[in-house]
């Protein structure tokens, strides 16, 4: 599994302009990356924009891990919920679960307050994890989802605290993945994914 | 992967008698199981009930089929259809995916008229299964899942000749469980999934 | 009117796992019935499943207490709730009335927290219904359901303490399955609630 | 049972400057009414407006055709259609089932394209009639619904001819009304159905 | 712009008795008005019935302020809340907003407790208005909306002060008439907003 | 009124990876937008990302074509269908008018098979959008949406031909946001959209 990180696009992703901003840059990643052939795309950014496109983009399975953490999510309890970093961005998550087809069973999603750069203090983090997991109970949640890729590492130590348990999207999405990939699964050409259609494009004339 | 068959209920199962006959048989011969150990339990009934008294039964991550191969169409096209034995279980289906949580992108489940035991008849089958996918597409389906365990091995032909990926819920479910349990995941028990109440409780008193 | 008594199934249901095996223990008991006919059935368990097997099997109307409550309910205010035992069989519930096509004016399902054999304590059970009651109202419900059929009888004093019409299921499907008869109506043969196919089928082998 | 006649409105409702001109008629017939004390109202405009207000008015049960129509075609089967006079009138039924709680389980409703004061040719209503209920089974109805009062007596024959169950929502709205009294059940006055305030109104200056 | 006062009709709306006389009245105005040609009818009931009806029967575009505040306030945030006078009458706003097709991103309809003719009374009409307000911001609500014609020019102060959008809705709906007939848009006459058919009708016996 | 034309991007916009970049082009070419001050934006991709980035953004209304057609058709029919350019945007649309609250009154959405570059043959355009608009009202429309920017100018002779009010996006668009700004009404910036985040970001690398 590789890591690929963005060469242009926002430091990190807080609201609809940073995820738009994201989304183009991730594609035009995509469609520029000449590293070794890979068996499946993995999108890091949760509750961010752009799976669609990578899916018209790559010929292999695409998994965003919005999605992928709610469909393990549902598998789990009757009703999960979402803990997240800012308030702001709840709305767009709520929108992503929503068109991923996995809406009708989230209860809630609930903010932390943290800024995505916030998460490195761990102690902070955990604390405001929890009080929002809480919140998240009380609105029916029987399972938990990170809300941000930046929480991963986090779902053992509260799930623990909760008794509850709490689905890491990125573990979640690289299984969907291989799953898709094992089972011979891609991305239908059929209808919403067909390929691109071949015009001229360009990719941002490289501002700040 | 051991597969277990029921002690008792019905043949088949086609419509919600033998729905509810074949959960309460699942559930008995779950409870009763002497085998060796077992991580995980799939459960191969195509939009049958008894998924949600399995998980308060067991410690174990439950997948049923039918949820399963949902989860992964949405995963490969913006809506998926189903296409399974007699009319008479669409109903059943469609209600079966709504309450797991992914019924919205669900186009429509189509009928192909023949009982569970006709799906012997490889030919007849794969003709009734063409037709009935096409009925699918009409509807804006871009996934096709085969709804019913009977159909396993189907999906690469008729796959390729509709040019659709087509889910075979038995090996998503299995690569399912195989991910929840490879993330340390199991069902919830806050909420609607506790453990059972002990109590007496009698199972059946043998009759044909 | 006749009640009839389980042969077999749990002393009482409380969660899924109850819900499934009381619904194939109803099942084989009209499958086996030999007493007077019937001009209807009348299904008892607030919550639980086996309704859409009933039809299938008997050419009488039946009626699930859950959905008649709900039915009357709706004509008596805009929005209903539910008041019934457990927290755990809340969602049980709230999955009955959406299939049941009554969902949509439902406005919360609150648990008391007692389960159905303490509510033969009559002053703690009515103190839990009205604690209860005022989290519905609060939610906007202008109606109340009696959540259990062993709260028959509560609907008048909470009626009363309240200011706000209680529903009995019992008495509320009693009422439809008259009505039902009384117009000449049965279950439809056509689609959903066609007669069982004939198979083989055994139910249960009997142990504890 | 009496029925009562308006003293003023339109001849026959067809489309929503009827149904409210209706509306407003009805609500000043019982009023103004000083015949003898009734126990229930039973509204006989199909898809037409004014329960809500009825029921603010009076303090006895208030049942309407359409959705009394509707609550025991759930009973029946788990898809409901409606038969209707013109296509203009089909979506206010929509909109009288969504509101009333039953929307969910109708697969549709489907205009005949008679008039009111057509329907008293039986021949043509039922020729008409059977066309669109065609049109209702190809959509999912397993039981259908006579959707205007003009059309109460036809359930029979159409019933046979169809093999399906066909409720005459007048009917289906005496026996609910029935219902509710037998149970000592009344329009709850708390939120929305509350007592119209004290206050002044004059209902229309006699107009042609 | 000129305003038409009822010649008949309650002195206020509150509730579905007043809705449903204010909708005879507003229809009777209409159809007798004698006056100027005018270009667009704008409805100054929030929450109140009668749009469907106005459609058909005038020829120029016909805009209700409940639904052209909705329209306006989805422009402005990604929820809405809705602030009005009495709780009665919340429910009604929702069926309003609901069938205008408008309800998804309202959050909330929360009363204030005041009836029409209390808000005369500025001073306890802001403070009311802004104790409802914060409900409604709990609820999600990321604007407002003047849940009364009586409210018209509070948007303004309390706007300022909750530091969010407020909309009235009658100037939302002299905008949206004005906007459709520029583009020289009016109402469709296929299916339901056809011309009233040509029949008897009478217009109330104008007792008060 | 100015038309800003993308600096980069793709040449036509058909499909998720054209719409994310347009999206990214938009965001690029207003945050650096150094012209004559404007009083709204106007956005003028049917179907595309974005609105809610640029919300985040400027400090004037934000009005997309797709959602504000929706807006104005809502008003003039109970329900509208939109007619647009390849079959693969039609789910793009759909989840745009779900978003922004507007996608209940949708009756359908038809593809006419057109690439927006195509929309220059004017006879051709307008044959195939007959063929679309009479899809489009079989499923219920009783008013029609021009699914593209590129259709402008068609509305009154198809209207004309069809008998009913078409509505164009970006007339729509104009009059609403002329309306917001004749209102003194911006988007919020409490919840969603606040204004982004101060924090590094770059904006493409420049290549084809």
């Amino acid at each position: 599994m590789t890591g690929l990180t963005l060469v242009w696009g926002p430091e990190s992703a807080e609201g609809w302009l940073d995820s738009y901003l994201s989304a183009a840059a991730v594609l035009d990643l995509l469609r520029t990356y000449e590293g070794p052939s890979y068996d499946a795309v993995v999108m890091a950014g949760f509750g961010e924009h752009g799976r669609e496109g990578v899916r018209e983009l790559v010929d292999v399975p695409v998994v965003d891990i919005t999605e992928a953490a709610a469909h393990l999510a549902c598998l789990l309890g009757r009703r999960y919920g979402v803990v997240t970093t800012l308030e702001r961005t709840c709305g767009q998550i709520e929108d992503s679960l929503e068109l991923a087809g996995v809406g009708r069973n989230c209860a809630a999603v609930i903010g932390t307050g943290l800024g995505v750069l916030d998460l490195s203090d761990g102690e902070r983090t955990e604390a405001a994890f929890l009080a929002a997991a809480e919140r998240a109970r009380e609105a029916g949640a029987e399972v938990l989802v990170l809300g941000c890729a930046g929480m991963t590492g986090l779902q053992r130590t509260v799930g623990e605290k909760l008794g509850l348990p709490v689905v890491d999207g990125v573990g979640a999405a690289v299984k969907l993945a291989e799953s898709l990939v094992g089972l011979g699964l891609t991305t239908s050409r059929v209808g919403s994914y067909a390929k691109p259609r071949a015009k001229r494009r360009s990719w941002g004339v490289g501002g700040p």
